[in-house]
């Protein structure tokens, strides 16, 4: 076990067509679960760390079976609450070529919405945790969860908890609900020591705009501006990902750290994509678990890259790979059958 | 083509667990599409009626698989609107042995609970129509819903289109709704010509209580105060069913005229269940068919009896045979494999 | 290894919905292979025997992985010719509860029902064979697969070796031919030692009409007479089944032998049928294998009734039960899990 | 809804063997329905337009499979008649890398092929119908089935319904048949108004040479030839492929109008193919969408291209996409996920 | 939270033939995890206990996987060591009719058997345990799972802690093993609060014969000896079961306590069998249960013969029921769909 | 028919997780049989020859399903003994893009390691061959196994047939046994005519060291030395693999034969490989097709190579295609569909 982190956030059933047909093109939907905050817990269960998962599920049977999907993982499920009400559910319809993936969302009025920020107890949930890790989705779910993820920030914080906060901006349900985003990241950015985000993300919350540099300076330039703004963040990162189509793309990590440096990872060819949903989570698994170690910037990064690639090879949310196939990757030990 | 039929009601995308496993002990459902209205429709289509459904669907990719599945069968549903919205889900374990069956809803919201009553417009959806099928489920939805079914019934009244109406009633949704459902019952009823329902829901609907007679005289006496307070009401009928156990049961149609008698089906045995849902409203089908025949009772009640038992062995919402099918069960030809 | 057996009719791909769905319910059709003297083959070589089946088989890849199919069971396929053509098939709608399973033939002009009589070398492929076992469903074919199979029989009686005829008179096919059935059926009872059929086969071959006896008396009444008729026949066997519903029946075999006697098998109960096709196939084999080993009228019967009983409890067309397997149910050696 | 078409032509029942497994690998084939010109109908009816497919299906389990899932697709299907008789079917082995796809025709004999040509009513099948789309498969079937194709093109033509004809030529079916596929092809092409072919079509048809030319003129010169001998004929228009291998290759369209141009359309690049029978009749499908719409070549080709190109990720014969889907991939709205 | 339990045994993996098929007669097995112990484990879980598994399992993929599924159930896996070695397994072909099930057992070797006695610190694991299960598989596998089991069951006893064990004795692992059966399990017993077991196990294990008996006296008799010889044994309790064929049995509880009583269960008839597989664990489980709860005889007796009915409903080795769904049966709920 | 080979060596039954799921994410695993030496005699029975395998097998269902896989593919399996035993396996995950597949063994006390040497009577099961084939994975089994390998060569190169051996060289399979395998290879190559290995086999057996000669010399080196050695042997060949990921790789074919020259293939784009295990079997298999044929090195590796490349595409471990599919490759006949 490495250290302990708290992943607070939704739960979300997803339904997925199978193969790559249409959406019910036959009459069968295969099923995982995910959350952005718990593809992050579940990574970093198997890269050995003590993850736990805070959230609210349905008390019936889906909901049970997504705690013991968790639990499978080794999540520590102790701060999921079981409540009546419904399940957020995604339907997804994986694409190909140059036919995108398109996802249906379900989830207005899950359990995990309705449920009051009051309903978690932050000291006693933080208690012997070293991160906390939270996204931009959750407040963009309903008022409550808003207040919710922003006093969990706080606590973690007052607590000397490191907080690790991912954007993940979602402009359609930000309409949908209606709050004031940019306010709400900044609270979470003032809380947060690692932030995943681009410059988009930082001109959104900031108001600036960087549309006036050339494109290779306009990162570096969001994360000074980051860095004066919030003075705990020690790490701004994010990834690069090229479409040459659905299967095939390119994906490099990119972390700014307060040496006024962006230090860029190898680039992964990513050709014949399993799954690409939760890529983003295991970047941020990744890149949590190398800064955890005391890695340089350079190191972990390249870490987190490669975890990131890895992903896209595993089917469902989470990122099931360990350490050790990570290091194999960066490591370049080789590609063929291992017996 | 016999006569043209509008069903009225909601539609349920299922989602079911394989095999006799529990929900999701395999990560996989299988999609079938279902409610009680549509399911009677699609029996009166394979039996040669021109069914239309009327209803409303999300505008999605779940919505449109669910109205092209209608059209499969062959039904018209032009009179089905697509809007903006999410699509009523349940989660069906199908039980086995003294394991029930268990079903959880997750329907609250749906585009068709959200639809104003005044989206329908009955004088020019009923144009052509011989009957107008609704049933007691959809008031429970929600209040719109309500208005909807209920000028649906008195449109059909008033244009001399003959009325079904299948009581269906559901505690736990009239629960949640907080609707008055005698009165809404009372009202449909009064526009009904064949009603399906049991001393119970008579007794419900009246406030009456026949709980001092013998139980083999209960339904006869709910059957006659029921032709005495509507006076349009021809039949009242319903199905008795034995348990076993979940996969073994036996099934009997009765149905009173008001000849002040009730005429009982042949008794079925139900032997080796493949899927339960849907069999009262292939019952409803049969006797709706059946009595447009013109049929004397005794034979119409052997064939809706005959039509249910035959469901218990398809699977799906559906009751997927055909009039010879029913036929030929009800005439004893032979079980033996045909070629 | 017993003896040797050579097995003469048509190969047919059978294309089943899956579990009790109606055909094409979802996309997909589960593939085997049968035909009813290939069934006795492989149920022969499942005993032990050195079985050969002799056909013709388009030179594709449908026939390649029939043949491939036989060869698994052990099956010497060197009798059978690939030819230019097509596969015959069905189509097979399992039936449940009180709806009988469906079959769509679609075998007209297949490769084996438009290959000339003399294609055969009758002489070769018996050449050490101790039985051959042909059917009624071959003649009804075409009126080349009619002289083959009348030729084969011939072929047989001339060089010694045991010829056991099954009728399975087909009127659909028959029909569809025209040709004269009760004249081949004599033919190749003229040259039998074993004979599948009952009363009303030997009704139709030989004009005779029993009904004017008991039901229980009209089976010897016809051993007696074809006894009579055909000099070289030793046994007229036949099993009765009775249909509770299409998942749950009886069975009984029952041979008639020169004792003048009918001697009849124990009852089985088949409750929760898995699969029925192939049943009489199965009897075919476990009745040739008890005469074959010389066991008493008494003991073979016994021994064919408790395997065709057994092959409703395997999936596919043919019963793939070892001796050991009929001997357990025979000697009731019980029925908890053998581990 | 945009315009009416009719599309007329012979249906077919896929089996395909699951996975890019060697056909019965498995014990299992997966069905779907197709057919060259219904493919046509529902990549048409997809995009908004009132489909109709007039045919003959066998009056079975299977042609009421075939006949519903054109109706799934909201394709009017009141022009197919049910007769007695088997459906073609084929049988595809998906090929991979080096390995090429295979297929296995078994379609002699079909309900359709028998039909007399006077079976279709053509003045009230044709009634209201803008475009009329047949293809050179249709002859190559059976004489009546020739008969009838020119039947229908001659009766558009005659009631100012525009024709597109897609030439379609299988070598193996008109030697398998022995008639006259030039001439048939030059009668139906001087019906048309749109034509899918390219130099070698021409070539056939009109005994005309172009290896003289250098490759890149041969279209040209092919269509000018073309629209000298038709006067009726304003568009001549093909696909060029390029095999990378089996998975990987890459889609141009092309067509040629009136004005002495050929119009290119954007290549493609197709890596990981799904599934790439049905390319063609997507291509087919979207030029005489964008053609009706009366959108400029360059814009029409660019958007039959595309639509073709989509075609090649969706499993099955048809392209199920919409024509916001082709407008996004013409567009260049971007691959990543749509949520 | 009830109690907490500690079961130790060995883990195993299983293959299962899909359906009802023989064997690989297609190419694919299910997979799911049990053993003895392990189903106890995860049905008191499922009833709310804190159980823990204490095994030996491989440290690769197969046994990550099976601590994983017990993880899955809430089961404490802390005290399971992950050892270099071999999974044991065992391949289920499911019987249907008059075939029976079959096992073929592949365990020899496995990471459990070779794991030394000492291996396992019982002080440490037992703390804060109630109850610890123990069965008599376990010293069948290995001379130092014997030694372990008996040094369990000792500390246990030392400790305070009540023991249950269950006789499941092998006659086939015992003879390729070698060691002395009665002698092992005559310490265990010596040991056991509660042990299952019928009067064949008792003469075994104390050399006694009760077939002078009447066999309605027997179990009384072999209790009353037991009780005589292991004077801490407050309980023994075993199924009586009864074949129709291997899909209808019946099953009946009973338990001797010290009032020198045999309490009887009610029977369930168990028609439609779905996996007959752990039906003597969840028997187990549920007495334990009811006796941990301070019910009496009669009452615990009931509530573990219907949790052992339930079991066959439910697909896999473990009974997935809750207290719940076990009482809803002992009290005659219903067995309609539960929505 | 061609020529008749035997291939000696172990037959394991592979247990491979669905698509390219991580093993045991769905519970199910899928299952073909193979083995280095099954493969090469499947692929050769598939080129017409009369294949022979030798080898031991559990005598129970898995052991039987083995055996009649390969009667399946029309291999003569008489040689293969069926022991009291267990079956080897392996458990494969596949990998995808930069993931690599993961095997996990579990052969260890198979039927087949555990035979001894005599009983396999080689004068007998080698009468009327041409080739024997075995590989270095047999003697890496047991002691037991290495000497039946050696005697089986021996007794070949004695009675003139013709030797193939293949080294595939597993370093943990010989660390677990202990034995000495330069010495054991050394004596099969002496047997040899023809040898699978590259310079690294070479070194290892002879002791020799390649390093200090260019890369491109080190093999023509090595043959060079091995011819020298080794008097019999005409030929060494080997594949090169080029790894862009696990789904994209290049592969060429290479064989040194005594003219002082390496003869090398085309190279194959191998581009969404389907199953790459069984690649260098398939080589294997080609090049004994062609030096057999007599074709010149050239055209036999460059068909060899086209072999292993087709292989890349067919799910399993052995080789499906014929000769005219190999051809088609190798004479570039086109990758359109083949109707």
């Amino acid at each position: 076990m490495t250290g302990r982190i708290v992943c607070f956030g939704e739960l979300l059933m997803r339904l997925t067509a199978p193969g790559r047909e249409m959406l019910l093109q036959s009459p069968r939907l295969d099923v995982t679960f995910g959350g952005a905050e718990a593809n992050v817990a579940v990574s970093l269960a198997r890269f050995g760390w003590d993850a736990a998962v805070v959230s609210t599920l349905p008390d019936q049977g889906i909901g049970e079976a997504c705690r013991g999907e968790l639990r499978r993982h080794g999540i520590d499920t102790r701060g999921i609450q079981m409540r009546h009400g419904r399940m957020g559910l995604y339907f997804l319809t994986v694409g190909a070529m140059q036919r995108p993936s398109e996802i249906i969302y379900d989830r207005a009025g899950s359990a995990f919405a309705v449920t009051e920020a009051g309903a978690y107890d932050w000291p006693t949930l933080l208690k012997g945790a070293e991160w906390l890790h939270v996204g931009g989705i959750t407040p963009a779910v309903s008022e409550e969860a808003e207040k919710a993820v922003v006093a969990a920030a706080e606590a973690a914080k007052a607590a000397g908890v490191k907080v690790s906060f991912d954007c993940n901006y979602r402009a359609k349900l930000w309409a949908d609900r209606g709050g004031d985003a940019p306010a709400v990241f900044a609270k979470l950015a003032s809380c947060a020591d690692l932030m995943f985000g681009n410059e988009r993300d930082i001109a959104l919350i900031l108001g600036a705009d960087f549309h006036a540099l050339p494109l290779s300076e306009r990162f570096l330039a969001a994360a000074e501006l980051a860095f004066k703004t919030w003075p705990g963040l020690k790490w701004l990162a994010s990834t690069i990902r090229t479409h040459h189509d659905v299967d095939h793309q390119e994906l490099t990590g990119r972390v700014a750290a307060r040496d006024h440096r962006v230090h860029y990872s190898r680039t992964y060819k990513l050709n014949g994509i399993i799954d690409r949903i939760g890529g983003g989570d295991a970047f941020a698994a990744g890149l949590i678990h190398g800064l955890d170690k005391g890695w340089a910037a350079d190191q972990a990064i390249n870490f987190a890259a490669a975890a990131a690639a890895l992903k896209h090879s595993v089917p469902g949310d989470a990122n099931l790979v360990s350490v050790a196939d990570v290091m194999s990757l960066v490591n370049e030990e080789g590609l063929d059958v291992k017996r």
